[in-house]
């Protein structure tokens, strides 16, 4: 680990994350949530999704295109589908809602679909996932966000890096979960490499005139390619389509900007789909189903050690909850900027505590 | 088009296939419903889901190793779940049962999923898919097949090239299909290369020992790789789960081979979901929200025309009904080999009939 960056134990990191959370408007509730799936991302490595983005939430509440204590609004309810309008709260709160409705109702129907318009970014799609898996449950998870991808074949950027994905319960509670950018990178690996001085490999983005780049940019300045191609476009698409099309969301770019759009909510839309697997198959004959095809993965080659979805995440969680989750310099700069503000203290030794 | 091709009225093609299908065991709904998935499939230029496959049914048929008459039975049925056995029947009447009952299904509950175990080869995803889309539902697709990929790191080959499948409905009935292999390539893709002599580009394959190809060999002769590395590994083995751990059907190396292994039934598995669009927004407000992305999509690029997934499909699907269904002299040989033994005329001129 670099010397640039400290570690902060999972629950003060969560209790400081609440308090930012709170004192910049949210209600109880919203801290609560939001706090957790951004603590709970840095637990897990994604720390592009963690506590580094608290600052740009702040920023939007003080600009006006967020609000903090927004409750979701269930616009329609029907058997095993519900539209959920966002009013503008926290993406997070309102996905966490939204996979929390899915569950409720596939728990009666064996199958739920939550469409969800009107939110703002969600953070990773992991957090929902892992909820429906702990459930018991497959969950599936689709986003649209801001236009930084080409169609395949396109110039212009007119999709998100729109992520998909799924989740899969184990018994062990280390759960199976995709979670992809539908793109070729994701726009926080750009932003990752940018910030570390790293270059783009071939496929990754194209400039204005179409020409592939291997500089990192800022996000905004380059165009993403799909996934694969054609096959990227056509996931991705569908993303668009059941995130946005379908309920009434903003449709690329539609889609404001978290960073760079300070005059609008973001408009993102949300499906969140849950399958309650008890339905088609007993949960005791599930899980050595589940257990017997990573034993398949894990033995298909003898000299390297071969990871399912998410298990990368789970080794991670437990390195962090022991030594800490790790925060960037750039990050603990943020938040100790935000902690004087709002009068908090980092819990980490800073220069006005030195 | 090539000389060695014929062409033949799709009305024609499928009253042979009704036809052959009824001759080699098929009950008449059977025969009805097989014989349109493989008309439809050739119509709209999938010629390697098409009337090709006929012979290699009408082989396991005799082997017996697939039950031409078999009906599909609901082993469960609760709110928006069902689980279906195909009882080693046509994949492609099995799944065609799996979606209709879906859509029925989805059209109490809003949303409905129905997994199929114990099915065999199904065709291409987008018969199935179509259908949601023509009842006003999205409709999602998966289905596992033989193993022929490798996970991303590994050696052997422990998925199949493992469809994933979406549609979403227009108002002109052309709607957007994606059916897409989570490998590089379809097997299908690779088979027709090897027929045509192309060779392979890079990132597609690669031999017993883990070194790439570039020369196509005969299917089960090499390992696929997953669609851009990680990410296509991921739905890969999310294909794997929703199609077979879930549904109890066969997974990994317990799906045989449709053209390699006569001694058992292929025992693949399926999941549908069917999404009733109205449940969640008002048509006549979705049919512009939706041609509106399409618009957004083909003006990306001044200098190119970009296809919406399955566009290509309706334009071959036009193409091929005014001049006749592209048959290649390999398909009209196996069918006239087929014609004879099942004392059957083809619509073409043909050795024996001239």
């Amino acid at each position: 680990m670099s010397s640039d960056r400290v570690r902060v134990s999972y629950e003060l990191l969560l209790e400081l994350s609440r308090e930012m959370l709170a004192k910049i408007g949210a209600g109880p509730r919203q801290a609560q949530v939001v706090a957790d799936v951004m603590v709970w991302s840095d637990l897990i490595g994604r720390s592009t999704h963690g506590v580094s983005r608290l600052d740009i939430h702040a920023k939007r509440i003080d600009e006006g295109v967020l609000d903090p204590s927004a409750e979701p609004r269930i616009v329609k309810s029907n058997h095993g589908v519900m539209l959920v309008d966002g009013n503008e709260g926290f993406g997070h709160y309102t996905a966490d809602f939204a996979m929390g409705s899915a569950i409720e109702l596939a728990r009666e129907q064996g199958v739920a679909a939550v469409a969800v318009r009107n939110s703002n970014f969600l953070g990773a799609l992991a957090y929902y996932l892992n909820k429906a898996a702990e459930s018991g449950m497959i969950g599936m998870a689709f986003t649209n966000s801001v236009p930084n991808v080409a169609a395949y074949g396109g110039k212009q950027a007119i999709f998100g890096t729109n992520p998909i994905g799924f989740s899969a319960p184990r018994q062990n509670n280390k759960h199976i979960m995709l979670d992809m950018a539908t793109s070729s990178w994701s726009a926080s690996a750009v932003r990752a490499a940018l910030d570390q001085g790293k270059a783009l490999p071939s496929g990754v983005a194209v400039d204005e005139d179409g020409e592939e780049i291997t500089e990192p940019r800022p996000v905004g300045n380059f165009t993403l390619l799909p996934l694969g191609g054609a096959k990227g476009y056509g996931l991705s698409l569908f993303v668009e389509i059941l995130s946005a099309v379908i309920t009434g969301s903003g449709v690329s770019k539609g889609v404001a900007s978290l960073f760079n759009d300070m005059t609008r909510s973001g408009d993102n839309g949300h499906l969140m789909i849950a399958i309650n697997l008890s339905n088609i198959i007993a949960i005791e004959d599930y899980y050595p189903r589940i257990e017997s095809l990573i034993k398949t993965i894990k033995s298909s080659n003898p000299d390297k050690e071969i990871l399912y979805p998410g298990e990368k995440r789970w080794l991670t969680m437990e390195e962090n909850l022991s030594a800490g989750i790790p925060l960037s310099r750039k990050t603990t700069n943020s938040l100790e900027q935000l902690s004087r503000r709002l009068n908090l203290t980092p819990p980490w030794p800073t220069p006005s505590s030195a």
